[in-house]
């Protein structure tokens, strides 16, 4: 089995970067990486994605909000991931079910429970080895995600400040579950500063992952 | 509340032929019907149908499957079915969680228990109040679904035969499980004599539920 980390936090947090920074210096290691992100990662995960995310199903119930997530989990993990990880491949996903259970669980006080319950089904109990758990101050999370997007903002993040406001508590609350896997990063210092925090964590996980060429004697220099 | 009445079974079992003539007859008599059908009956849940029954979405795992038609019917539920229940209207919808339950638990061998417990999610635990099960020959059905759509079959239908076996016996299955709620009718009779037999089932249900006008004069004639 490969390696499978996730990228998490509230948005405007740097994931999308940070992803970048992670995957080019595992990259120039020498290690076979797969990069993907949720919703989305196979052509039916996106077309899932396209409705979760388009500003006119504003009607959608949060129930249907929350199995949608989970449906194109599954088809992502059944299509990209698991194939990726039992070839032994290091898999970067952005997001996964932490976000579903911080979203849809906390957010739209569905229950974490209960959403955890049809995402250990969706993806037939498949966890992340390592999560990383980008902090920020949600106000300045929000001015980051503005100015990046000039104010387009999709139907998720137009969500009001109360629910963003719980998003960001709640993933606090997750990483109080999970202390091992998740690990928390302060997303709020320079982009060079958090990536070699989160090198500091990833490091110690990556003795025994297959490269891409040469593995035997690049393994050993890690 | 009014009355939530479901009519299931396999694909040519006649389904649609028989909610045309029960909408009729329960319309003739002054109710207040809602006729609607899985998946879809909304503008989200119809988006959800156009991904399942896509016959070029032939790589979609089984448990995205299951998720999309449980997403299908939170949105169904919340937006149509529980406020025309709850305004007192007569709702005939076309395949609900039973088909669930047989085509994904029972066909697609996901597990019924497993399928009922986040489609009870979905639903908010929202069950009919009677369910007509037609039941008819296999082969019987399949040459009935061929010749009605001329070899053009979606792509639940375009399953192998050992699928369509499988559904065929889960439906018996499932009206052992809930022999109360879920009445077979034989749907191999004439339409005329399917229709009549559906009836009787019905009627016994219509006291008490609401009408287009006139309700307390035309409900003692029921």
């Amino acid at each position: 089995m490969g390696l499978f980390i996730t990228m998490e936090g509230p948005d405007g947090s740097g994931k999308s970067l940070q992803m970048d920074l992670l995957e080019q210096d595992l990259e120039q290691r020498g290690f076979d990486i797969v990069r993907t992100r949720e919703p989305g990662g196979t052509r039916i995960s996106e077309r899932i994605r396209d409705l979760l995310l388009d500003p006119e199903c504003a009607e959608m119930d949060a129930r249907t909000e929350a199995l949608l997530y989970a449906a194109a989990r599954a088809q992502h993990t059944a299509e990209r991931i698991r194939p990726a990880l039992e070839a032994g491949r290091i898999v970067l996903c952005d997001r996964f079910t932490d976000s579903s259970l911080v979203y849809q669980g906390i957010g739209r006080g569905l229950g974490v429970e209960e959403v955890a319950a049809f995402n250990h089904f969706a993806t037939g109990g498949l966890a992340p080895d390592l999560t990383i758990l980008l902090q920020i101050d949600y106000e300045e999370g929000l001015r980051r995600k503005n100015r990046q997007y000039d104010g387009h903002l999709d139907r998720m993040e137009l969500q009001q400040n109360d629910f963003h406001h719980k998003v960001h508590d709640g993933f606090a609350v997750l990483q109080r579950l999970y202390p091992e896997r998740i690990r928390m990063v302060d997303g709020s210092d320079s982009p060079e500063e958090v990536h070699k925090h989160i090198m500091e964590i990833v490091e110690p996980l990556l003795s025994g992952v297959g490269m891409t060429t040469d593995k035997d004697e690049r393994r050993c220099r890690i």
